[in-house]
């Protein structure tokens, strides 16, 4: 079904979300602070509407995606007599206090509110690699969920707190994939100090990554979410020693170990907590406000 | 062409790599210390052998995969006199100086060595998904490379120093994906906070370790590899800002960050070196003897 839609925000992301909505056959309204940003859209068939009251009367379906939660406010407060009966979607990046807030400024003026994590570069938008996570009113994620998931091939619901996907990305972009990335920067570091290039070890990298995404999905994943931390394999002081090994091993060759030393840190802490003789993925009992096995 | 190959130790991995190798149509002989735990090899037709030089005489190529270099140091040290001409390949983990004196050890008796990195587990021996990293005596390697290969489909040869085994394993398995591991741990301790599953997170952690791997592969490589650290993407400075943000996120919700934090501090030393308006590639830089972009 076509839809019409504003798109606020035309940056490189908010570009990429106007046009796959527009070659998706929706009717798209864009509009940016500065226009000048606008222009290079007006060849996909979208109208540029320099007045933002206007540009958000033109549609039901209104999709923010400015530089934070400070400008979105900022723009939104603006605007409040046209907010009734919209659906807001907003995919700027911020803490999952903010998302709820804005929730409820968004409902106090009439409208719904959907959060969106937006976890893929802009040139994914609208391909299989592209996964947008949406939290937030129900019945309104129920109306447009197909044209939202149209942006992405791996996109979906998280529920109805609109928390959720802001936590998710601070979760999986920053608690996660920024800090794999860093620990293959140290790996690289390490391996350049006998001369392997990244070309040797990003291959490498790229397949113990598929390794592990079976342990997160076969193993880490019932172990967490059952609370059931005996294991057949190694246990954590097996790993601990492992662990201590292989940093021994770069901090002899002149590495830093930064992440490498967080890292046995972390054992240790849950070794510390009487997990010695369970799995390793008790670390996630003892990464914050201790829980206990069930 | 069919070889005889005789494996030293038949653990998990051990008796994995023998029953590919006879699988594979070669001539096994298997011996392991304790006897006992040989005794499911016997139907797949290989020849266990409780006599260590005889076990050694029968084959020119000889796998070893015993607990330790300590280990396997001291089972060679009681039949130097079998070692001439033969082929020793080492999967034993250790550190990249304990390769190159097992290398010179067996060299001194007449033999060629060479060292593997396994980084695989057992169930994967002889699949796609098994990759063994192999270093050392050139001609060696030429002679079994196709026999050796076939223990896995990601299998590969490093270059002649016999260390760059070990010291992969020691970057890939150490630095980058127990790391890794760990950072899905916090990411998924944070998530609990506001409900979130691992089975919600580890779908998400799968299809991001998808965009990390084109990233090292597009976009890290070329730059370390070529020391060109300019970008038109986020700069560290920028990036710096992001992880802030979303380790606040995680502060504030009682996580200990212990990963974030680490990685926040790597970003920093590079910052302080001079590289705020370059890549965040420049972390490899800085992680350890510092080096200068070309």
């Amino acid at each position: 079904m076509s839809e019409t839609i504003t798109v606020v925000g035309t940056g490189l992301m908010g570009s990429a979300v106007a046009k796959c909505f527009a070659r998706a056959g929706h009717r798209v309204t864009a509009w940016n602070r500065t226009r000048e940003r606008m222009a290079p859209l007006s060849q996909s068939g979208i109208v540029l509407e320099p007045d933002l009251p206007t540009a958000l009367r033109r549609s039901r379906l209104l999709f923010l995606i400015v530089a934070s939660y400070e400008v979105a406010q900022e723009l939104l407060q603006t605007v409040t007599e046209v907010l009734a009966d919209r659906v807001v979607v907003n995919g700027v990046t911020g803490t999952g206090l903010q998302a709820r807030e804005m929730a409820e400024f968004i409902s106090a003026h009439g409208g719904a509110y959907l959060d969106a994590g937006i976890m893929c570069y802009p040139l994914d938008i609208g391909g299989p690699a592209a996964m947008i996570k949406f939290g937030g009113h129900k019945t309104a994620w129920e109306q447009y969920s197909r044209t939202l998931l149209a942006l992405g091939g791996a996109s979906g619901y998280l529920g109805s707190d609109p928390a959720l996907p802001n936590v998710t990305d601070a979760a999986m972009a920053g608690a996660f994939y920024n800090v794999a990335l860093g620990a293959y920067l140290e790996a690289a570091s390490f391996g350049a100090t006998v001369g392997l290039k990244s070309a040797d070890l990003a291959p490498i990298a790229i397949h113990m990554m598929g390794l592990l995404g079976r342990l997160l999905r076969d193993e880490a994943t019932p172990a967490i979410d059952r609370g059931r931390y005996e294991t057949d394999q190694a246990t954590l002081d097996v790993y601990i020693a492992a662990v201590r090994h292989w940093r021994e091993e770069l901090l002899n060759a002149g590495q830093r170990c930064g992440l490498m030393s967080a890292n046995l840190h972390n054992l240790e802490v849950a070794r510390a907590a009487g997990y010695g003789g369970h799995s390793i993925y008790t670390q996630f009992l003892t990464n914050g406000v201790e829980r206990k096995a069930s």
